[in-house]
């Protein structure tokens, strides 16, 4: 049995408890968050969950053997830090840390500690993302040509990081996860609406060592909420729709073909073959449960966990790398590769 | 009555011939094309129109007011030119030309010559893009944020120029007709997927002189077909989706708001406000047939076109930069706004 | 404080759990479900609720209020007459019971006894359909034509009942919230596709006092899910799509008007009118919620609920006709008046 | 070489002009219409097309071969069976006649004259039906549950027939070109919402020897467009949703499963599942062009079209009996299989 401590009791800490508390080898001991209300609806949902304004409290708990961070992102380092020196295992909310420095010395910590660093790279686990990864694995898609995801909508900005962070920070976890490939260099441009806020629109551009692109749209500022991902391959074609409630994933049989026909000036000789588009059924399970069994499952085993620190850092380099493009109006900015543990 | 000869008669010239003819002022007398099946295809259609292979022949003859052009666009400048030199009014498919020199020169030889140029930047005269305008004309959107385009499909490579000047051509030449302002700066990324044919995928971002942002995002490629551009403001947000075939364009009561809640230490004092959607209804109109009308109209009276030889080459100028910065990885290249008359 | 003992913790009993637990004035106070592993699971969920196989044990529970049923229609009538001869005040899932017969009891048992008794007719209290009958209520429709629902999904068969006992149910509710008149005819079709079990796809057609027309579609065996109603009037039109996560009631201001043009030979003098859609921002409630609080308060204040025992008996009676109605392939039922207590 | 003269050039004429005129083996020779105005459009886009106010000028012309009516319903009886009498192959818009007793005279009269009667079904036509009658007739749907169409929008009324006759026509031409079984029995209902006029909205249900059931919604003051069919057997399901631009038939991997879990009071033994769901891939045929050439090659070769004489007349035969249905308020009306001729 593992026993957790969760930090953080806002927007996403309430789901963390419900689903660590329904793994079987999970057991959600003790809430900490600074807000007396927060810590109020915690202990009417969930009267057997002791609760603390104090972090501190449930690093030091002998009785607690792992610690959920689910505060905001710049005290995800001091919290992971203290938490892994106090040899407990670690599950950290995106993205890992403010920059790659935090990142590294996360990932090293936890090395050294011997204990398990799991980064909440949700997507990685939902049917969706596991049934693109198996395509992708198969070779069902042929040469890979480009990962292009629109997510925006109308949303809160944050308090600590600009819109990258917040909502690219799920594509790049998701293309980290899926593509056979890393990305070697970024392009990215934004801007600030709001006088003395972050970005609130960006667009980041990832180039490949192949001739793949991977391209990010992200919004705070959108009439509609849209993430939808198209993925193209030399054979097949996918799109990825994560707001439709049935076929979120739909391969089609489209690409590209030669057409001889050397008298039609207007068009050249690449065209386009159209056939079948297919759905296939999805699994219907919550992320976050199959990511908290995972996380329970590789504690207990001391086994690598898919999301884990060295991911969180590979995804932290380019979020950092790419608001730098930002601010420079999309100079590229390359990423280093030995920065990062593959 | 303006007498019209139409060069090319590919794709796009039968639109071409089918809205001259219906316009009243206007007459199609004559129609170029080098291949016989697609003239004997225009003889068929139109028993009453001369047709020939060679676009001289309507060139010389003095019964011919104007000169349609529809040809690839490599062609344009030269066919152009020799039009306005022989007298004859002169209105051209999209993009005006290859390059910003040959577009300004045809700005040139147009005024010299006192003929009309006009370009055929159809989607100003759609319904949806009129009331578009007429809605930021009108301030109802408050301070423009940003024009963000989708324009994604399985699309025929075309022969002489790559997906930017195919199909960022539309989306520039909305944003030179609706956008207060003229953009300073462009930053471009994008991919060649065939070996030894152009750029089949791009994206665009285009700066302003104040915090309007404007990204076009341009596929050969897609599984779908996307025409979707969101229009974000201050005080209203639009979704205009071309491929719906009612409420092409909704306006959304959606905003900006400032939460006064220092309490909560996960969002900033920036919200957001919901409000009501509103479709207004659009004429059903053919944009074709507005504008060979507007286009007789300026022939006959000697009137500026709404989309005339400068905005024409405004858009080639962007082209030209965004392809250039595309090619270095997103250098952002600066507009010059001497080039280009306003 | 009204304590509450909810009988039946299936599928709908968790979410009335949570709900009444949500309420200020409401406690939870136990739960009855024959399943051990269902008393496992609320147990689990909520360590200060006491669990009990037998509902009896809630229905003589002196320090419980009110009974709240979600248990098989089979069960309600015997478990809602217990309660409230018991004294509780009584909350049940819809439909109120298994026929006319039953509901009329219940309703004179509630009289008798001076207990409320509430029908969970959810849909009336959704956000939709509160602003859709206040847009009738202001005459904003004009005269009204017709109230047209699609509700099909893959779903369940149930045990004791038809599917438009299952899902009709819903519409009827709607309709009987919404609609300015009562029915006074029903004509229903369908079939049962499995041998031995109930019909699972049904046509029902209500027939009102003026022109007006009902008509609700539902479908056990539908490869999709679909939750629409339109609602015509004379000078707009509703759509009220359920399944939409935004903008899921749309105002059409479209409708009939005159042609005066006898020259035209294929179409009649009646033709029709478009204009603008509205979409009304919509509060962001859960309906049970709010069904909740109005439960809670009609029970402390001794006031009539909205969806009070009669209107559970006029749905039940039109249930029982269209029933009768669809085995005799669609024969017209008339509906009693005199047998409704409006 | 088949020589026709379209009599009536309203709405479909000019398609009809243009298919026909498509048709390798088929040359449209002249056009008679009432109105001025249309015969002049005609001259204006076929020059080489002769006009005329009085389609007896074509009918009795020797050098016409066929005669394609598209005119307002009332006159097909009358046109037809003159033409018939003159020897003229003939073509008629749907529905065939106004009633079962012109229908089956038509019949008659082309076998007598030995000539060659085609209805417009040309819905039958389409790429979309014709995969799914091959889907149908190669059994990949199992046995048959459902075919469940809406059919609505906001219409023009029709002078002469009501909306079943103008738009569940198009569902019942499909119905007997694609279903295994005829029906034997239709219930319909519907209401008038301008006095004087027809009815304006209908439901249909129709009944077949087996458990198969089908209904057709049609409304002529819907405020969308809708075209959408379903169609459900125990083995796949099809959605067949016309106003797609794409992916028009959706083949879902659904049906119908047995649960074996006594334990579950609240739902039965039959669940289901949820498989893939696969969309062919259609061919890209305007209907009409299919439906032209199928026609000129009966014609030529004596042989019987798929949309006869016989489907017109079946077709009328269950229009009569819904029209009739519906003004006795869903009455069940048997189809009397004799009257056919299968």
């Amino acid at each position: 049995m593992i026993r957790i401590g969760v930090v953080g009791y806002g927007y996403w800490g309430p789901n963390l408890v419900r689903n660590f508390s329904d793994v079987p080898g999970g057991q959600v001991a003790a809430v900490a968050d600074m807000s007396a209300d927060r810590r109020a609806l915690a202990e009417r949902r969930h009267p057997s969950i002791t609760t603390t304004p104090d972090a501190a409290d449930l690093i030091r708990d002998p009785r607690i053997d792992a610690i959920a961070i689910a505060t905001p992102v710049s005290t995800h380092f001091e919290l992971a830090m203290q938490a892994l020196a106090a040899g407990k295992h670690v599950w950290v909310e995106k993205p890992l840390a403010m920059n790659t420095s935090q990142a590294a010395r996360l990932v090293d910590q936890a090395d050294r500690c011997g204990r398990t660093l799991i980064v909440d790279h949700t997507f990685a686990y939902t049917p969706a993302v596991r049934k693109i990864r198996e395509l992708i694995d198969a070779d069902a898609l042929g040469r890979l040509y480009y990962y292009d995801s629109v997510r925006v909508n109308l949303g809160l900005f944050q308090r600590d990081v600009d819109v990258i962070w917040d909502l690219a920070v799920h594509d790049l976890a998701i293309i980290d996860r899926i593509l056979p490939e890393r990305p070697i260099a970024v392009s990215a441009t934004g801007m600030a609406h709001v006088p003395g806020k972050p970005e609130n629109i960006a667009y980041l551009t990832l180039f490949f060592p192949s001739s793949l692109i991977a391209h990010i749209h992200v919004n705070w500022l959108a009439p509609l909420k849209v993430r939808r991902a198209l993925i193209g391959g030399s054979r097949k074609m996918i799109v990825y729709d994560d707001v439709e409630t049935s076929e979120k994933v739909k391969v089609y049989d489209k690409g590209l073909t030669v057409k001889d026909d050397a008298q039609d000036i207007y068009q050249m000789l690449v065209g386009y073959r159209s056939g079948d588009m297919w759905a296939p059924q999805l699994e219907v399970t919550e992320a976050l449960n199959t990511e908290a069994r995972h996380s329970i499952d590789c504690i207990e085993r001391g086994t690598a966990p898919l999301t884990d620190g060295r991911a969180g850092l590979r995804v932290v380099q380019i979020l950092e790398a790419a608001s730098r493009s930002m601010r420079e109006r999309g100079r590229t900015i390359e990423l280093e590769a030995g920065q990062c543990a593959a």
